[in-house]
């Protein structure tokens, strides 16, 4: 099917060679170190191109035998030394645990920044990045990227209480942002604004019990909007100690769901910054 | 556990009075006319609210036995009729066929408006609606109701070739806000489009290759944000048949998640008519 990348068929689900892919549904919630996997065409699309090229490692693929016509042009793009495993439905079916309606499945491993001082000591003079703190949702994790992505942040900071953005889940609800909007995860609140203070970023916390309201808000050159978990928002002292902006609400209403503010605050922040068209 | 509704104990998982909560999984993708299961604290709490109360009639409850103590509060609240039923984990979750983490279903049925025109006609005179044509995603369906919820617009009109808002789903990501925002769902785009115009409303299309933004529109009294999905967005004869807006995004980037496309959208044109505060 493809020029450079060797195509195996594997006919048992137990096969060893195509062990990462089992029963991902269950092990994909347990993590496994740098190592994750992504699924689908966009997705797969995602992990070839750069940058995202650099900071990841492509290391096999496990394609549906029914899909490997159609994918020729994204297997055309692969390295000749990533193996395409390939089955026909009920083996792979039978590997992964459940019915893989996409039929794509990446093995991928994240290169992570050195250090925190490095990725952030990377970003350009007029910077936008988003914080997420206590974000324990695969979900609205996802969609923070796929926003980060669509208004154009340069990276994000997670910290180690949030849920790793490269769940399987999460990766295809950022649509392949999680593997586009570079990232760096560890480390506690206090850290990260220690962090971002050090090289000149202006950290804005969201909250809807902030004086002023986001629309009113000048950013720096260098803005880092700091977004905390859904039920308990961000820690009073970290709010304390940066400037607080709320979203506006219908008076008497439900918190906004995170996703959906940072995507709010995102286009708002990006807007005054000159950065969208 | 309550001075009004009887509590009825239920022991076996196939017991009929408890008919409408067995297999709620697979039935809910089924949909059911229009009856609706909901579920956990918040949601039971949106249902016996009013107005919710006018739209919805609440016909029974199954809680777990070890939450009723904690539900005292939201019991005392049930009308006399409503016949709470209540059994331990076991029985509950074969009933239901999965855990049943929050442990509080409830049987709901909804008293949809009369027609569209008396909908529209109920509309106080400056109103802002939300029109979804062609929303198949529950998660967003139920998002896009949050957002309204939040942003205080006055009702949403959905095509019926959108998913019902009712699914448990919908209503779970919507934080009860499908509970709470009035809709009316059927027909097409055309007979919306018309009989929205007919009652004073603007159509505002979203759309990424509208040539206005946003951020630039000026409300009109009575304003409609049509939203189309996400594939596809809206139709094109729909488009050229109405005012379009355009969200600003970073160059060359992916499209917005719909649902996040409200947020924004809503946050803007409500800010704009001076409904949040």
């Amino acid at each position: 099917m493809t020029d450079s990348a060797p195509l195996i068929r594997i006919t048992d689900p137990a096969d060893a060679r195509i062990a990462e892919f089992t029963a991902i549904r269950e092990r994909d919630l347990a993590g496994r170190g740098d190592r994750f996997i992504a699924e689908g065409r966009v997705v797969l699309n995602a992990l070839l191109d750069t940058p995202a090229h650099d900071r990841f490692i492509l290391e096999k693929l496990f394609v549906l035998e029914n899909r490997l016509e159609g994918l020729q042009p994204v297997l055309a793009r692969l390295p000749a030394d990533v193996p395409v495993y390939t089955a026909e439905r009920s083996v792979m079916d039978a590997a992964a645990g459940f019915a893989m309606h996409r039929g794509i499945l990446a093995l991928g491993r994240h290169r992570p920044a050195a250090s925190l001082g490095s990725f952030l000591g990377n970003m350009p003079a007029q910077a936008l990045l988003v914080v997420g703190i206590g974000l324990s949702n695969h979900d609205n994790m996802g969609a923070i990227f796929r926003n980060a992505g669509v208004f154009g942040a340069d990276g994000l900071l997670i910290d180690s209480t949030s849920c790793a953005p490269l769940y399987r889940k999460a990766i295809r609800v950022s649509v392949g942002a999680a593997l586009r909007v570079p990232f760096w995860r560890g480390g506690d609140a206090s850290l990260l604004m220690r962090a971002l203070v050090e090289h000149n970023f202006v950290p804005v916390g969201l909250s809807p019990h902030a004086g002023q309201d986001i629309s009113r808000l000048r950013p720096a050159a260098r803005t880092a909007l700091v977004l905390g978990s859904e039920g308990a928002g961000l820690p009073g002292d970290l709010l304390a100690g940066v400037l607080n902006v709320r979203i506006a609400q219908a008076p008497g209403m439900d918190s906004l769901n995170v996703a959906t503010a940072s995507g709010i605050a995102l286009w708002q922040v990006a807007q005054a910054m000159n950065r969208l068209s």
